[in-house]
C-alpha cells in the first residue's frame, strides 16, 4: 500500500484528517516527518533543515488561515554534534520568529538516519478548508513557484563538484541552494486571506496536485492561464526554457498558498498583504475539469 | 555527545525547555519520538504501539497538571500495511479517549525502521513545574511502579518461546505483556493535583531519576521510605524478590506522576481522585540529599 492509498484509508477513519491541519476547538494542529534521504539533499545545512522542517508545519497552519502559536521538533540522528544541533535549533527558531510563533524545543532520539518530526499549532476562529471553492471565484497563488526545484538543481550541481574533486566543493552554489530551500511560511498572507478565501491549501505537493485536491474537496473545476503562473526567477536561471512551466506546475515543495477568492474581495485582499498575490485563473463547474490554457492538467506531482 | 548532554545544551538555549512540556500562553505542548529497536520490543502489537506512543505525550501533558486537548502522530514504516496502520490508529484513538482528548491523525513517512513521533497539546492556566517543591511537602506517586519492567520481562519470555520452536509462540504471555505496556495517562490525577502540587513530573525515566530531576529544579532533597513505594503486582509476579525494589526505583517507563504536595492538601487531593496516591516520603533541605531509608539514592535509571 503506497503512502497516498494509506492516507486515503486514514481519511475514512479520522474525521479531522484530509486538510492541511486538524482543527479542535479553534486549535489548529499539524505534524510532519522528514528524513535525510528523501528531504534533505547533500549540502543542506542543519540550519536550513531546522528552518525548512519547522517551516513546513507552519505552512500547514498558514493554509488554514490561522495564527501560528508555537512549534516543536523531534530531532533524531546517529550522533548529537553540538554545532549541528545548535544550527538546527537556530533555523527552527528563526523561521518561527518570522511568523511570530515560539519555537519551544522538543525531543532528541538516536537514529541511523537524520530524521526530523515537527509539529506546529495555531489558532483560527474560522479556519479555511479545502472544500468551499465556488464557480466564479478567482484562484490566487502567493509568491512564486519553482524555488525548491531550483534549489534541488543547485544542490545537485554543488554535490557534483564535490564528488569529482575534493577541493572543488562549490560552496557558493550550495549556499544559494540553501537560501532557496528556506522559505517564508505564508502565515501573514493566510491571515489576510482568511476572511475572504472560500478554499485554501498550501502548494507543498505542487500546484497541479493542489488544484486536483481542491477540486476534489470542493467539487469544482479550474481554468488556469499558463502565462499568469508566477515562476520564480531562480527557476528561470537554472532551468532549460522548455520545462520551466512543467516544473513550476508539478515540482512542489514551495509552500506557497493556493486559495480561491470571490472576485469582489480580490482588491481588498491584495491591498492588505505585502506578498505578491497572482490571479492564475478561475473556479469552474466540475464538468469542465482542470485545465491550463484549455488543455487538461493531469494529477501529477511530487509524492512525499 | 550523548542524549543527556545534548538536552542540557538545549535547555540553555530554549527558555521553554527543561520541563515535561513547554507552555506558551496557557497552551501546553510536548513531542516524543519512539522507534522499534529501542522502544517496541518484539511482540509489541501496533495497537499497543499507537497507545503507548501517544500515551507518552499525553503523560507529559498530565505532568503539567493540564487538560489534554488533542494529539497527533507521524507514523513511519518500511511499508504501510492497512491492518497495522488501522491497529495503530485504534490504539492512538483509544488512549486519547481515556483522557478526553481527540486523536486527529498526522503524517505518514517511508522509513527503514518503524518510527513514531507523537505530539500532544493541552491547556493549563497554572501549569505545575518541576521547580516548586519546598521542604516539608510530601512526595506522592500515582498508581504503581514496575508495570513496564514486568512487560519487558514478559516480552522477552514470549520471544524466547518464539525463537526456540516455530509453533511455540507464547501468545498468552505476549498478550499480557502488551496489556501491561498500555497505560492510563494520568491526566485526571494531574488535574486534581494541579491546584495543590508544588512540583510535578512524570516517572518516565524512573522514580530515582525523577527525584533527582525534581531536586535539581527545586533545589531540595528527598527522604523516601522503601516500604511505601507502590510496587506493581505484575512486577512482583515476574521478578526475583531481591531486585524488585531496584527495578521499581530505576526502570521507569511507567508514566506515573511524581508530585510534591503540602501536608495540609493531602487528604483533599486523595479524596478527589480515583487513582491510588501513595505518599512515599518528604521533601527535605538540599543538604540532606536524596535518600531511601537513609541511604543515598544514586541518579541512575533508564536513558531513552
Amino acid at each position: 500500500m503506497d503512502e497516498r492509498a494509506a492516507l486515503t484509508l486514514l481519511e475514512g477513519e479520522l474525521e479531522a484528517a484530509g486538510d492541511d491541519a486538524a482543527v479542535v476547538d479553534g486549535l489548529v494542529l499539524t505534524t510532519d516527518m522528514l528524513h535525510e534521504r528523501t528531504d534533505f539533499p547533500p549540502g543542506t545545512t542543519r540550519y536550513t533543515a531546522g528552518w525548512r522542517a519547522v517551516g513546513a508545519s507552519l505552512s500547514d497552519v498558514a493554509a488554514m488561515g490561522a495564527e501560528a502559536t508555537a512549534a516543536v521538533a523531534a530531532y533524531a540522528a546517529p550522533e548529537f554534534d553540538p554545532d549541528e544541533l545548535l544550527a538546527f535549533v537556530g533555523g527552527a527558531r528563526d523561521v518561527c520568529e518570522r511568523v511570530d510563533a515560539e519555537y519551544v524545543g522538543g525531543d532528541l532520539d538516536n537514529h541511523d538516519e537524520f530524521t526530523v518530526s515537527t509539529t506546529a499549532v495555531g489558532r483560527a476562529d474560522d479556519p479555511v478548508r479545502r472544500s468551499g471553492a465556488r464557480p466564479g471565484d478567482r484562484v490566487v497563488v502567493t509568491g512564486t513557484l519553482g524555488r525548491s526545484a531550483a534549489a534541488l538543481e543547485l544542490f545537485e550541481r554543488g554535490a557534483r563538484a564535490d564528488g569529482s574533486e575534493a577541493d572543488d566543493i562549490d560552496e557558493e552554489t550550495l549556499e544559494r541552494a540553501n537560501e532557496l530551500f528556506r522559505f517564508e511560511p505564508r502565515v501573514a498572507a493566510g491571515r489576510v486571506l482568511e476572511p475572504h478565501a472560500t478554499a485554501m491549501m498550501d502548494s507543498s505537493d505542487g500546484l497541479a496536485r493542489s488544484l486536483h485536491q481542491l477540486a476534489e474537496a470542493s467539487d469544482c473545476g479550474f481554468a488556469v492561464e499558463a502565462e499568469r503562473i508566477p515562476v520564480a526567477d531562480a527557476l528561470l536561471d537554472v532551468a532549460d526554457g522548455e520545462d520551466v512551466l512543467e516544473r513550476a506546475l508539478t515540482f512542489g515543495e514551495d509552500f506557497e498558498l493556493v486559495a480561491t477568492v470571490p472576485d469582489a474581495a480580490l482588491e481588498a485582499t491584495r491591498d492588505a498583504t505585502d506578498v505578491e498575490l497572482s490571479v492564475i485563473g478561475s473556479v469552474t463547474e466540475p464538468a469542465a475539469g482542470i485545465t491550463v490554457d484549455g488543455d487538461r492538467l493531469a494529477d501529477r506531482g511530487y509524492t512525499h
